[in-house]
């Protein structure tokens, strides 16, 4: 008999998500459990994923034999290791390398199981399922706490020599006195252009100016709170999402000279504020980009459901 | 019959070479044709280039049927058209695209023709017969007039959604303030590390000090010149080349975050200046990159003879 449906499990620092998927991207059946209360026993938190991923093949009606593998995306995941390595946010995988497909197939009688990390399985969503379905070459950019990226060339995720490659949250958007990144590096996109960036900015411009701005009186700025200011016209806010979309429009013209894609495509949190940073996204785009690309290159906002995206996309890595 | 030779044609602005090359790489004939003596006239070129073609085949003791096909590397050839458009320094096809491929293979009795541009054709060659033979993942940098790439991931050349992907001398190496490049785009490493660069940033540097070097004495400064005065321990222009050697370094720290490849490759005339080269940019590249591929990546310089080189890059395309 076929084996038509996948499972999707998206593991983040906080839950993981587990889905059931046809071959049209519905979600049969769905859960959630916690990923943060293993401490750093990984079999611990292995062995409640696998009865998970069962409850919910039963809560589809389905068996194992109806399953063909599953697609787990996951921070720091690798594609030819199958390991989940050093990863800051999963406490069981902070400090060592956790033989995730290995130890999940087991415990899942030996279904097949595959690894990758967020951002690649963001881009198989996208492509399978989402707003780059028909794409053969586009860069999926992640913005949610940070910045990630999936980078898709004649129609396959590209993993690199070693399974790590589309870090393009960690190349350079300011070279001069660049802000310090988590990653070590200086004046990163991702210490601009996530969620912390954002909210790193509009911290930084407050305490540089006087301006007045509705962020004034916040104890701790988000990129939620700075994106509710700018709905209300406040011209700070609206200028930090003008400064933010600009750097990430400048990096896409690079990008662009790499692989020469179709298409930019944007996913994760702060792209729900779409109304404030694409224009000058694709105007610095537009504006940096070599001249063969200039209007070319599409910038395109997923269109899948963002809670439904993660499991899709990890589901999308097993077919 | 097995067809176990191809032809490899390596079109530049003053000369085009041709030679005939058997599996191992081995050159059997070659011969060269002016480029420059056409002025507009596409046909005239191509009717030029057919002949010599088939002249160097009947001079390497063969026939049309002992060739697999013909690989063309062109300034601005596309892949997937076949065309070489808008080349500055190939009159004959400055202004337009010229269907290069369907009237070379026409005039060649129809044997197939494939057509890249000149750096996919540099790593095409290092790929099948040199430095980066049994590598599926490097990027080849070309440090000559100018600075081209050749990105091969997973063992293929990566075109990119137009043909056009790979212009990595036309991504930013300085942000602020940064050289106006031929392209139009302002800081790009080709206007820093070419040839071209090079001998611009030592002219830069003169007018800017006082500082002594031998190439005071120099009408019009080259990047031989520099090359020259370093060898004879010039102060300055070894620091010419460490500031060069750092600005590719830190370049490539960024092409890495995107394909992660095992190796980058370097060839072309300023290649040469391995010595001067290779531990300013090595430190840079180790400095800047994540931290992940830190002391990971290998930069190599090719292995094949650069006379050679350009035809054997070629030629490997026709395979």
């Amino acid at each position: 008999m076929a084996k038509e449906f996948v499972v999707g499990v998206d593991i983040g620092g906080q839950t993981s998500k587990i889905g059931v998927v046809d071959v049209h991207g519905e979600i049969l059946a769905q859960s959630v459990i916690r990923s943060d209360i293993y401490g750093s026993d990984a079999s611990a938190y292995i062995e409640a994923l696998a009865k998970a991923v069962e409850e919910c093949i039963a809560a589809a009606g389905k068996t194992n034999d109806d399953i063909r593998g599953v697609g787990v995306g996951a921070p720091n995941g690798n594609y030819y290791t199958g390991d989940v390595a050093f990863a800051p946010n999963l406490a069981w995988a902070a400090d060592s390398a956790v033989h995730l497909k290995a130890e999940l197939s087991r415990a899942l009688g030996g279904l097949p199981v595959t690894v990758t990390n967020d951002a690649n399985a963001a881009a198989l969503g996208e492509m399978t399922y989402g707003a780059a379905k028909g794409m053969k070459d586009f860069i999926m950019i992640t913005l949610g706490t940070g910045v990630g990226s999936g980078i898709v060339i004649d129609g396959k995720v590209v993993y690199g020599h070693d399974g790590f490659a589309g870090e393009l949250g960690h190349t350079t958007a300011v070279r001069n006195n660049g802000r310090m990144c988590g990653c070590g590096r200086a004046g990163c996109l991702e210490a601009y252009c996530s969620a912390m960036g954002i909210a790193r900015t509009a911290r930084e411009w407050l305490a540089a100016t006087d301006e007045p701005s509705l962020l004034r009186d916040l104890e701790n700025i988000t990129s939620k709170d700075i994106y509710d200011a700018a709905k209300k016209g406040d011209a700070f806010s609206l200028r930090v999402f003008e400064y933010t979309g600009t750097l990430l429009g400048r990096s896409f013209a690079e990008f662009i000279a790499f692989s020469a894609p179709e298409a930019i495509v944007l996913f994760g949190g702060l792209a729900r504020a779409k109304e404030f940073l694409f224009e000058p996204m694709q105007k610095a785009m537009n504006d940096n980009v070599l001249r063969i690309w200039k209007g070319k290159v599409k910038i395109i906002f997923s269109s899948l459901k963002e809670n439904d995206a993660a499991i899709l996309g990890a589901s999308a890595l097993a077919w």
